[in-house]
Order: C-alpha cells, then sequence, then structure tokens
C-alpha cells in the first residue's frame, strides 16, 4: 500500500519535472537565439528549426533550414553585424501542450548608428517585434517549426499575434 | 527504516519543486504583462492582479480590476497601440515567501517614432522603469497584489524600489 | 527489487531537480545585476562575484570585490544613477558543466537624456553589450568568476563572444 503510494508519488514528480524541465529548455532555446544570430553561426540559428521549419518575418519569409541559415550569411545580415547590432529577444512566455508548445516574446533590435562610442545615444531601436513561437518536440529536443514575426508599428496582425502567443494558440 | 528514508527524500523532492513551480508561474505571469497590454486584452490585464490588487506607477494610480481594465481601454493606451508600441519587461527576479512573494524587474516602453519603416531608428524609448511586484497565491495561482512602478529619470525612490525587490522586500 | 527500482526513481529525480535549480539560481543571480546596480548597492554588486573574480570590460578591467564596489561608488557610476540609468540584461542563457557554468546574454544600458518626461524618446540607448559570464558553485550559491563584457559596435570580438557563451565555452 504504502509502495503503492510512493509510487504514484514518484510518478506525479516525474510528470511535474518534465513539465519543467520543456519549459525551461524551450526558454533556453529562445535565449540561444539572438546570441546565435548576432555572432553570424548560421548552421546554429538554421538549427533551432526543424529541418523544414519557417520563419515568416515582414521583412521576409523563409522555409526549410538552408533558407534560414542563408539570411544569417546575407550581405544584408553581415553588414548589420559588422556595424554593431544586437537582436535583443525577452524573456519568453511558454504555453505546453504535451509534444507541441506556443511561445510569445517581444524583441528590441538595436543598431549601432555609426557615431563615435562613449556619446550618448550612440544605438538606435530600429525595430519592436512582436514574436509567435510554435514549437515540437523533435528526437534532438525541442525546435521551432514555425516563427510568426511582426513589427509593433501599428499593424494590427503584431499585438493579434502578441495576445494569441501568450494564450497558447496558434499565429 | 528505507521507506522512512524514501518518503522522507520524496517530501523534500516535492517541496523543492513546489517552490521551482512557483517561480517559473511567478516569471510567467509576469512574462504575460507585456503580450496582453500591448495586445490591448483588457480583461487578461486586469486578471493578473487580485480582485483588488493596485497598480501604482507614477503616470497613475489604479486600484482594483475595473480601474486596471479601465487603463487598458483609455484611449491614452489605446493610442499607444495603434501607433506601434512595446511594453518590453526584462526578466523577473523573484524572491519566494510562502504564499507570498516579491519580483523586480526592468521595463522599456518603446514607441514607434511615425518614421517610415526601415529607416534607422525609426524606435525611441519613452520611459525606462523600476518595477516592484507584491504578489499572493491565489485560488486560481499567482496574483499581483500591488505593482509599484517609477521611472528611472534620476528621481530616487525608482532606484529604491530596485534594491527592495531584488532583496524581497516590500516596496 | 521494487525499492532499488524506487530508490534509482529518487536518485535521477534528485539530479534532473538539482539540474533545474542550478539553472534557475544562475539565470537569479545574473537577473539581480541590473537592480542591484541601477540601485547603487555596491556591496550586493561586489558579492555577486567570487572574492577575486574579474569583470573585464572594454570601458575598465575590475578584479576583485573591493575593485568592483568601488566602480559602483564612482562618481561616474553615482552620475548615472543621478541622472536616470537602466543597465537592462536579456534573458541569460546557461550553459551547466557540474559544479561551473557558462551564460550568455545582451544588455541595453538605457539613459535619461534630460528630456523633459514624457516627451517621446527622452531615453536613449547608450551601449548594447555582449555579456559572457564564467560562474562557480561557492559555498554561499553561484558566483560569478569571471564576466567579459564588449559593446557591439562592430568589434569582433563581441559577436565571438556571443558565440562562445551560447555553447558553453570560457570567453
Amino acid at each position: 500500500m504504502s509502495d503503492v503510494t510512493e509510487s504514484s508519488r514518484l510518478e506525479l514528480l516525474e510528470e511535474r519535472l518534465n513539465r519543467v524541465e520543456d519549459e525551461l529548455a524551450i526558454t533556453r532555446l529562445i535565449a540561444s537565439y539572438g546570441p546565435f544570430v548576432d555572432g553570424g553561426d548560421a548552421e546554429a540559428v538554421a538549427g533551432m528549426w526543424t529541418e523544414d521549419g519557417v520563419y515568416d518575418v515582414d521583412e521576409g519569409h523563409m522555409a526549410g533550414r538552408s533558407q534560414l541559415a542563408a539570411m544569417v550569411r546575407s550581405r544584408a545580415h553581415q553588414g548589420w553585424i559588422a556595424g554593431g547590432c544586437a537582436h535583443f529577444l525577452g524573456p519568453a512566455h511558454v504555453t505546453l501542450h504535451g509534444d507541441t508548445a506556443v511561445a510569445v516574446c517581444h524583441s528590441l533590435m538595436v543598431i549601432n548608428n555609426g557615431g563615435e562610442f562613449g556619446q550618448d545615444a550612440a544605438f538606435g531601436v530600429r525595430r519592436a517585434t512582436a514574436h509567435h513561437f510554435e514549437l515540437v518536440r523533435a528526437e534532438e529536443g525541442w525546435r521551432v517549426a514555425r516563427r510568426t514575426s511582426r513589427v509593433l508599428d501599428g499593424r494590427p496582425e503584431a499585438p493579434a499575434l502578441l495576445v494569441r502567443g501568450v494564450t497558447g494558440q496558434p499565429a
């Protein structure tokens, strides 16, 4: 009897800990985007997505890892890095649905305006963006199946994306 | 004897996991503020607080969920959303005190300056703010009992609020 | 037999929970930097590091807690606080290596430009910075042994630091 109880307590602990680890794995995955993309590691950025993962952003639409890696290697992106750039993502809010999940966060793309270092406001905010992530549990861990990103410039899709993300709904 | 030991190990695990889940629940709650408020979901913003919860910010004082929802529905707030706006909160630092907790974070309120999209520095930082949260465990989960927010413009309350928050003291 | 199984399940749970708690302790430590430094708490900032911990930043090199505390008490830093300042760190990505760990995040140093409060863009971004943390488990908890920080103004060390941080390598 006591063994049954202890076994069921163990099982419950395992389930709860699974959820905690899933949430932390997803926040860690999303927290790796900024360092990888500002560090120019094209393969690592692409590897955050599933093989056929999609990154649907107002400035472009990428499908599959080779298009994601090409974005990082593009002249435009390399120019941001060479000039000084931070893709600064906020803390992700995660909703778990078993083997899939939805996450949401804001980001700021901050760029060096080329002013002399040490002068006030040498950096500027190019974009504030809403990000919605649909994630799947893959063999190698959690991966992004679809990321939908819209600039917060007043277009109605961006606020709508934030609400769908934080309530765990698909984009 | 071994059963006793295993039972006490189970108990300790349960207590530790409770604390981890509390901390994650609070960081998730705070991470939902930006998406809900920039998404214009007045009921969801208000629902983050207890029924009679307080939001004491230098620009206004709200008490109770109806005043919180009214802030989100106000012409001023709807204007921020329509123009393009990010309430970008940083990672919350949480101190648990059993059924109450204190959390602290910075935020940046970033707004679209109306410049043409794609031009450098189309967005500006309207406010950098210190936020102090006093939270309580309610039946429906953790809720904000009092949030105290002061702009970091040199007024001494704002730095003091950060230190009280990160050391787990009331505002 | 069942006892052996339950004991090994307990052991595995304990190991997994240890890792979760380590990760949360480190993210909490890093999330305390902004509130302590913007709050001017020199002893608390210094106490985040080991006794002989190093903070190697492009604007200066500090070794040991007394130099760290002196930075917070310096005329320059006190001037930032008096004028209005946010050291806004993003969510840290943590890689655990037993009793040591590596973490990485971006930060924005946002300052009040002295414009009248309520006017648009009263604040500016002085720096966007890459931060790499090497941490050790001390008796009193996790502490920073070495923090290496470089401004993201195009100098190649800064992107390199982000990649080394997110892949768990030393600076």
